[in-house]
This record gives structure tokens, C-alpha cells and sequence, in this order.
């Protein structure tokens, strides 16, 4: 697609639009929309604009639809597969002013939202009115809901609550050409022609921009208990989730973290009150909740049973809010300790989950085989392993030439083991070259026919999700 | 779209590739494919063909896309919207025999199974090993699982455990050209390209032919409490229902049903056993579910006391699984006595729950308006309530072209009210004169855009879902 640059007279349509003010185009703004959270990618965007409403997002994607200038949603940037990245240039069009919670139905259990709101906020302001909206990626306290959607996240609690798309009722959406639908409706049950909303839940801002959710919500939950429990071997830690599983017990988070991920986020945090002995090789973070503390306790039993058929060191029963609190900083802060060591690339392999032992296996074969080291964590009761691969000796013609070639033999192990390249952080640039170990052509060009229905002139977020070859 | 006629030489295509045994063209076997259970509609196709693998669909319907015969997919024909009729005459593609349970893997809590498995022989084949599949609708004991996929079905327990789409983790589909895809992977979380998965299912039939199904299974739940109440005022009844919820109680199971439609079951069934009294304008049949017996007697408990600021009969509590069994049998009986009873329309509206007093209001406001009396049962839970619309003394002119005006009236309040056509039943045949209630062009072109990039000779299903005029 040729697309144009944008000119001074574009600038000036955008300013009637959304307002002078709005459309940013100094360096400092430029730059500041040029990263995610993905490695250390840099794309320069032409222009930022800060839209308020879906009507001004109507007109801007009109105009910009007519006049083939590529659009990039951005949300609050903390995206890991570089999403939101304007790598055409173009129009970066920043929600970060489309911020307010619309309606928050108690009697129905939904919230209606725009897609600017940090997800926290969003929670927070639910569970006054005692309401809970589960999905809590890593990010959580700067990430923006809408972000969230574009990508389909999970977070920790997807293994009892599961993930984004599981809450997503309905949502409005500005087409390209600048139509503005709702995908559904705000039922809990839909036979009612094509699920349109699921269609847009995870295609990272190509097919539309979302400009209002309506999330289903459910009852807030009281309580709940923390345990952290050390393994002198990685392997038994995740045999050890399945075990739990398959005792009929569902805990509201199921982690797993290797020593290499606590010692660097002990590291980086400046936390030295987690305890980590010298024959750990692996952590599980393990939350049980619900509403009656004795039925809680029992459950807690159940999952001291399951352990005690393994090989365990002491493990350690959070007593406070604060303890808690601090043991879930230690696992939110794992990705930004990494990412502060070493450079490094970060995969999101998915598989079913008793097939985690065999992909942590397949990955530190792989690392030795390639020479790199690698540190894996995540959310080990959904299959969902993070893989960290870092830099480490690595040259730069072994970095940028060879690894892909490791990650491609990674990936065709997860497929074999039944699982897929992403589990929540979605594909966006760096993971759209391996799309092909995954899908055939024929699946490939049935997602790009879609796309082009969506936005026949390409200018959503363009060079995304497909290979280049495509 | 010019379909072609079904010729001899067609036949003998046919049935090298199924076998001449598996394509019928006699007047009973068309006959028996001409209905399903909506309404008294009869469409005979041209030829019945019975494959038994996706490699057999996979040419059956390359040959049809090239010489543009349709292809109608039916399963039990147990549907209530007309989606399995060969209105445009062709192929019916009869599914039984493509009923193996391929694969349970206690593992990972999945099954993988053909789509001609009736659904209660799935959900008790996984109940065999511990593991449990909620989604049940009324016909469970003759619904094959593929047409549940189709439909997106939904049942009593989605209050609790969602609908069929909550639960289908990876599908294998012929498509319109005889490729074969499978659309996701077999992995609770997946950000990895467009949701190809949600957007066949629940696409009845339209977009591609479902030739496996992986499902995800969630651990058995041993306990139930069933209560049958009732309610001198069919509003505080659906009143009472928002009140449990509110309550941050979830029940597995909270169903309604007016007195006509309790009236017609005891009479249809001949079943004396049920208690109804005088007085009584409505039931709701309370289910709640649990791993522990004194957790459920509490929430049992915690029911009463909601149940006890409105005004109730006696209520009842089942004391034995035979009577659990009278109850639920009673329950999934409306539908057949209601058709039994008279010639009816079924609409299946869907509603934010708390509307359902407003909804059941307009039923009957519109009724008296428009001279037909109704019977509403459903799952109040979800807000999805089953019109049935009696014929009684309406004349064949009133019934043909004066109740699709007051259906498209209860329609538009319902969309204003949040909701939409169907919850569960699907569009099909007879709901899609009415979707533009529901949907502007817009929203409908970019549904038919995407049946255009699966199947663009619009060989399959022919005449559902969209209007005419689209």
C-alpha cells in the first residue's frame, strides 16, 4: 500500500476536528508515542492526535480512510508485541482522553466504559459497588482497558475467571471509512447473526477502534489466601500445577516463576524479604479466593494434600494484606526486572497445560543448542509460559540472524504440543513472522480477507499480525 | 444466486465419494430432512448424503461450490429457527453418522469429539471421568453438539456456567471450497491472530461445516439443591430473580415459567405431581450446585431469606433425585406441550435481566394490542425469555401478516430495553425478516461481507440469516 505523508493541510483538517491543541506534532510528543513496552522498537509516528469523542474518531478515520494515511491506536503503550507502534508512519491517534466511566448498571452487573480508562481504575471503581472484573494483566496499574481488548489479556486470574474476551458484551467501534456500529448487544446471551464482538476482541486495533465496552461483571469475592511454595526442581513445579487441577481444586492464581525470574526481580526491586533459598529452581505463587474464609481454609488444605506428594521447601502463607500485596509486586514486577538486566525478546508460548513441563524442557534445549539463556515465568494454570530469552554473549549477527531461527523451532514445538504463539500479549510486529508456524496459508488468507472487509484501503494499523508475505 | 439442480450424474459423484449406500433420494429419507422443530415448516431437499469423515465433506462440497449447489448442514434437527432447512432445496449434509468421541484428555480437562455425539452422551461420557460439560439445552437428550456449536445453545446452567461458546476451544471446518482448517488451537488463552473460532460459532451453518470440536471441560460438581416457587405475581417473580443475583448469589439454574406453560406440561405429560395452586401466576425452579453439601444448604439458606420479601407459595424443595429429574423433565417439556398445543411462533428474546418485569409487560401489552395470547417461560437468569405466541383465534390472515408487525414491535422495545432477537435459538429461517431491528445496514453488510469471504458462491445454508433484501 502506498500510503501518503501527511502535509500541512492534513494537520489543519485535524485541528478542526479535534482541535489544535490535540494535534501534537514536537518531538517530545512524537517521540514519547514512537515505544511500547516491546524490547526497545522505536517507530516515529508523523502526528499525534488526541481524539475526545467517537464522532471526532469518525471524522479523522474518514478523512484519513479517503486519503490513504495510515491510523495507529495507541492505549497506554504498555503493549509487549509492539501493537501499537506506527511503523508507517502516519497518524498516531492516543485514547488516553477518552477516559470516563459511563455507566456502571449494579442491577445488571455491567460497566460501560471507554477504552482510555487504566483497567485498576476500572476495577477499583467496580468493587465499590461491590463488583468484580476479573482480568488483571501485569500492567494493570497503567494499561488502559481498551488496550486489553485490542489484545485479548489475561493476567493471573484467567485460570479460574478467564480472560478479556470472557467479559466483553458489546462494543462500539469506528470503522475505517468512519461508520460507527456496536458489535452486539449488552445480553449475557447472543444467537444474533455473526459474533462481530468477538471478532474485534484481540485484532489489535486492525479492524476498528473502540471507542465504548460494555463489560459483564460478577459478584465481588471477599476473600482469599496466598501461599508461595519453593521446588528444588522447575519440572515438579509444574507437574505440581496439573496436580492441583486434577484434584478439582481451581485457584484464582497459579504462577510459576524460575529462580533466575525472583533473583532478578529481588534484584531490581531492592526486596529482600522474599525468601529464596540456595536448592530453589522454580516458585509457584498459588491464590485460592472465595467468599466463605472456612470453605477457603479447606481448599488450602486440599492444596497442601496435593503438595505434600512432592518434593517442597517451606513454603509461605502470606498473613496480611501487606505480605500479599508485596508477593504480587514481586510477581507483576518479573517482566520489567528482566527487561532492566539484558536485553531480550519475549515469548508468550500458550500450550495445553499439562504439556508444561515438555515445553520447558523444549525451551532450555533450544537455549543450549543456540546459546542463549533464557528465564520463563507466567501463568503456568492456563499453559501460558512467558519465555525471556536474553541477549546475554550473544553477538548481534547471532541476535538478529540466528535467534529467529531458535524462536521459529520453539514455536513449532508448542504447535506440536498443541498450543499456539500467544497467549495474551497478541502479535503485532514482532511476532508476525512466525504466523506461518501456526496457520497454513489457507487460514492465514481467510484472517486477511477479513481484514480487508474491515479496512479495504489497509490504513488500520497496517504491517501487523501478518507476515509480510501476505 | 442461480442454483443448480441436482442431477443423476451428480447422484453418481455423490456417491463415489460417500458410497451409494449414504445418498438417499427416497421420499422418506427427504421427507424426514424436510423439518426440524420449528413451527410446522417443511423444506424437501433433493438428495440426503450421509458422510462419515471431514475428507468425505471436503469433496462433497468442493464438488457443490464449483457447479453452485447448496449445501444445508443438519444435525438432530431439533433447532427452533428453521437454520437446518434446505429452503433453496440441493444437498442436506445429514451429520449422524459422525458421532465418535475422538478424544478425552483428563489431562487437560478437553475433549475433542465429532459433531453427530448428542449432547447428554458427551456430557455423561465425560461425567464418567470426573469432568463436567454445563451447557445443556432442553433438547440435550436428541441435540447433537455440533448443532449446539452452530447455534450457540445455551440452557439453564449458562447463568452459572455461560453458553456454548464459553466452552469451544478449537473447531476443524470444511469450508465452502473443501478446504480444511482448524481455527484456533487447543489452549485456554489465545492472542494469536483473529477469533476464527467465535465467529463460526453460532454462525449456524453459513460459513462452514464443523467436522471436530475441542471443548474445554471444567471438574464435576457433585451437589445440587432444587426448589420449584410460586408466585401469585408473574412480575415479582421475574423481580425476584434480579433480587437473588443481587444477593452475590449465583444459582446453576433459575428458570421461569408462567402458569399456562406449567398448565400445558402437567397436561401434556399427564404428570399430576406438581403443585399448583390457584393462586399461582408463575414458578421459578432454583437450582444451586456446589462441591459442599453445608455450603449449599447455606446458600440455600441465603435464597429463602431473599425469597422471603416476596410474596411466594409454598415452596418446594426436591428431595430425591427422582424428583430433581420430575422437576427438570417438567421444565424441558414446556416447549414440546406448547407445540403440542397449539400452532405457535417461538421468539427467544434476551434482555439485561433486571428488564424482564418490563419485558414480560410488553409481551402481554402487545398481545392484548394485537389480539394473540402467549405463553413465557425461559432462563430468567440470563434475561432470555421464550415467547411462545399462540394461534388460538387468529385468523389465517391476522397470524400471516398482521403478528409479524407486533413481533417486530416486541422486537424493537426489546433492543431498546439492551437486548436482542435471540438468545439462543439463532436466527435462521424465521427471525431474519427481523434483524434489521436489531442491526442497521451496516452492521449486516460487514456480516455478509465475511459469509462472502468464506463461502462466495453462497453454497451453504442459503436464505439464513440475513434478510432478503440484503
Amino acid at each position: 500500500m502506498n500510503y501518503r505523508k501527511i502535509s500541512p493541510a492534513d494537520l489543519e483538517v485535524f485541528a478542526k476536528i479535534v482541535g489544535g491543541y490535540y494535534v501534537l506534532t514536537d518531538e517530545e510528543a512524537l517521540k514519547k508515542a514512537a515505544s511500547d513496552e516491546t524490547e526497545d522498537l522505536e517507530y516515529v509516528p508523523e502526528v499525534v492526535i488526541k481524539p475526545d469523542t467517537a464522532g471526532e474518531i469518525s471524522r479523522v478515520l474518514a478523512y484519513c480512510n479517503e486519503h490513504i494515511i495510515p491510523v495507529t491506536v495507541r492505549g497506554a503503550g504498555t503493549g509487549l508485541s509492539g501493537g501499537a507502534l506506527a511503523v508507517r508512519g502516519g497518524v498516531v491517534l492516543d485514547m488516553g482522553r477518552m477516559n470516563r466511566i459511563l455507566n456502571l448498571d449494579t442491577d445488571n452487573f455491567q460497566v460501560t466504559t471507554e477504552p482510555g480508562v487504566i483497567t485498576q481504575v476500572l476495577q477499583e471503581h467496580v468493587l465499590e459497588r461491590g463488583l468484580f472484573y476479573p482480568p488483571d494483566p501485569s500492567s494493570r496499574g497503567s494499561c488502559f482497558i481498551g488496550g486489553n481488548i485490542a489484545e485479548n489479556s489475561g493476567g493471573p486470574r484467567a485460570v479460574k475467571y478467564g480472560v478479556v474476551k470472557d467479559y466483553v458484551l458489546n462494543l462500539e467501534v469506528v470503522l475505517a471509512n468512519g461508520e460507527i456500529i456496536w458489535t452486539g448487544a449488552n445480553v449475557l446471551k447472543n444467537a444474533t447473526g455473526y459474533n462481530l464482538t468477538q471478532l474485534i476482541v484481540g485484532s489489535e486495533g486492525t479492524l476498528g477502534v473502540i471507542t465504548k465496552i460494555v463489560l459483564r461483571l460478577i459478584p465481588a469475592v471477599q476473600h482469599n489466601v496466598l501461599m508461595l511454595v519453593p521446588f528444588p526442581s522447575a519440572t515438579e513445579a509444574c507437574r505440581a500445577v496439573n496436580a492441583i487441577l486434577l484434584a478439582g481444586i481451581t485457584p484464582s492464581a497459579l504462577e510459576f516463576m524460575e529462580r533466575q525470574a525472583i533473583l532478578l526481580t529481588i534484584e531490581y526491586s531492592g526486596n529482600t524479604s522474599i525468601p529464596l533459598t540456595k536448592d530453589t529452581e522454580a516458585h509457584l505463587l498459588i491464590e485460592l479466593d472465595g467468599k466463605e474464609p472456612n470453605v477457603l481454609q479447606h481448599q488450602a488444605e486440599e492444596v497442601m494434600k496435593v503438595l505434600s506428594a512432592f518434593e517442597t521447601g517451606e513454603i509461605l502463607f502470606a498473613d496480611s494484606h501487606e505480605q500479599k500485596e508485596m508477593l504480587w509486586a514481586l510477581r507483576r514486577k518479573v517482566g520489567e526486572a528482566v527487561k532492566n538486566h539484558s536485553v531480550y525478546k519475549e515469548e508468550d508460548t500458550v500450550v495445553p497445560r499439562a504439556a508444561l513441563p515438555q515445553l520447558l524442557a523444549t525451551v532450555k534445549k533450544i537455549g543450549g543448542e543456540y546459546g542463549f539463556s533464557s528465564v520463563c515465568y507466567g501463568h503456568a494454570g492456563d499453559g501460558n509460559l512467558h519465555v525471556n530469552i536474553l541477549k546475554g554473549d550473544m553477538s548481534e549477527d547471532e541476535w538478529e540472524n540466528k535467534l529467529p531461527i531458535a524462536i521459529r523451532e520453539l514455536f513449532t514445538e508448542v504447535v506440536k504440543l498443541g498450543g499456539t504463539l500467544s497467549g495474551e500479549h497478541g502479535i503485532g510486529l514482532v511476532q508476525k513472522g512466525y504466523m506461518h508456524t501456526a496457520f497454513s496459508d489457507t487460514q492465514l488468507r481467510l484472517m486477511k480477507a477479513i481484514k480487508d472487509v474491515f479496512d479495504p484501503n489497509g490504513i488500520l494499523n497496517p504491517r501487523k499480525i501478518f507476515p509480510d508475505s501476505l
